[in-house]
């Protein structure tokens, strides 16, 4: 359910609301909150499965103070991971997780030091960092462009990301924005990688990383057979990738090397429509794109339309991956 | 006329065909150029005042290679800011100076160790690194959303740019924002201030900078009176700057800390119709917002509009220098 002071109520019960008998769902969080949810939402007829466990948590599981709220919404993307995972305790068995919005701030009052869900999935299933990824997808509509973004680095400061930028790191994140790619039905997906540096390090004299780490993992994908080339400029290859416009796109998805890099373009763009998915990760999980909303949380205002999509993804995938 | 082997001469040639008798223009650059990208655009009245003065350069003035572009263009652009600072020995006076793209990698081998155009000419102004931005303008136009961003460092490598985002360096930028867009009629601007670190540093769990160093540039600026506020994530603050749409924009324009941060927003949303300008000089400097597009020389297939604008951009700050 996300942070309970956020629009992660609202948005489940709006998106379950409009995804119907897809799948079975269970809601990791507070009844009592997505009741009232539910109640200003005008959709009295929501009875899905509830695990409430926060009141054993920490600030006597008060949702309404940061610690309280930290506390809660971890340990409930704590244990709807342990349904996907299957681990010994957990209350039941899943297929995919879908993450609402959570402060990571309010996660660290609570003394759960992870910068999202992302890094905990990965810790839970023993994946060493840079083995995962965050992708984010947006579709072509209503007059609007798509595209396709995954981040090589995601939440590190700025000042760390280019020690980070390694070949292998990069490498990965190619054959994951591949592997994502074709879950998605794009078979052999032309992926552009941008630098990292200023018009990609222009030839080493605003940078080096983008040919000394960048342009080997590029080789070494190609030399693997995938249809990948670059280190390009990050100003203008986004303006390639988009999808859906009349001219066509010159790239299906876009790795990143870090988190404003890919997410500038995608938000700015593609707002409210885009869906993150984690992959490199033996589990299928999806979210919407958007933060908590704490100012929105409560008002019946929040746009439910990347969750709704979250939540697609999440059973296309599940569907996807049953049928091989 | 920027790099010889770009489409510098094409686009000069059609905005200068285009904006007419704005002003007086003088092309430091090579007649032949010029006179070929007359020929090939079918604008055979072309008939500015050129200055050439690349005869004397390295590799004998051979403008096909690398070497003696680089020269050439480097020298082009001293002898016109020369021009514009009234240095003596410079061939008469200008106002205004507008710059083709050149390609650094050319400089370079010609031995001109400068990043850009703007480092060049902040040397020339005696100007220290920090006191000098470049900003973007894209109007609103054909239903594509208008945007103003201006970057507190440029070219860089994504390493280094922690370190030089500093208090008095963001507060220096926010000035030149406030001033350029006063320049451009917008009085007391709107000014949002992007973060450095992902989510702004989320309070300091993904770096300290936010609130080390930019918030108090911020805190600052107001003290001045000026109506300016953030640090902001960057991934969402771009979205609140698009001018021009039906929901009106939070802010007039945006301080972006990097090159790809606020770049890649302005490129993908605008790209061929942006102007780039450099702030904090003394003197008044324009240049199209593109590269030097050596795939596209000689084709006539370049596309003039940025060129124009940024032509159009030099004539109005002109004028609006000469009424004050």
């Amino acid at each position: 359910m996300g942070d309970p002071r956020g629009v992660g109520a609202e948005i489940i019960i709006k998106a379950l609301d409009r995804v119907g008998d897809a799948a079975s769902f269970v809601v990791y969080g507070d009844a009592e909150y997505l009741a009232a949810a539910a109640e200003t939402a005008k959709i009295p007829q929501w009875n899905r499965q509830v695990r409430a466990i926060h009141a054993a948590g920490a600030d006597g599981g008060n949702l309404l103070t940061e610690e309280g709220a930290g506390d809660a919404s971890f340990r409930w993307a704590e244990a709807a991971a342990g349904c996907v995972l299957g681990l010994p305790g957990a209350a039941e068995r899943a297929d995919a997780l879908v993450t609402a919005p959570i402060s990571k701030a309010a996660w660290a009052a609570a003394g759960h030091n992870y910068p999202g869900h992302t890094e905990l999935l990965g810790a839970m299933c023993g994946a060493p960092e840079g083995r995962f990824a965050m992708i984010f997808h947006a579709a072509a509509a209503e007059e609007l462009p798509g595209l396709n973004v995954i981040l090589t680095t995601v939440h590190v400061p700025l000042a760390r990301v280019a020690e980070l930028v390694t070949t292998e790191r990069v490498l990965n994140t190619i054959r994951s924005a591949a592997a994502a790619m074709d879950d998605l039905g794009v078979k052999s997906a032309r992926i552009g990688v941008c630098g990292l540096n200023p018009h990609a390090g222009e030839g080493g004299l605003l940078g080096g990383e983008d040919e000394q780490f960048i342009r080997p993992a590029v080789e070494a994908a190609k030399a693997e057979g995938l249809d990948v080339s670059g280190p390009f400029p990050a100003d203008t290859i986004f303006r390639r990738a988009l999808l859906g416009l009349e001219r066509p796109a010159d790239f299906d998805c876009v790795v990143a090397m870090y988190h404003d890099q890919g997410l500038v373009a995608l938000k700015t763009m593609a707002m409210e429509r885009a869906v993150n998915r984690t992959v490199g990760l033996p589990i299928i999980r999806t979210s919407p794109d958007h933060g908590t909303a704490f100012d929105l949380a409560g008002k019946n205002a929040a746009d439910p339309r990347s969750m709704i999509e979250a939540v697609r993804l999440a059973v296309r995938l599940t569907r996807g991956r049953a049928a091989r």
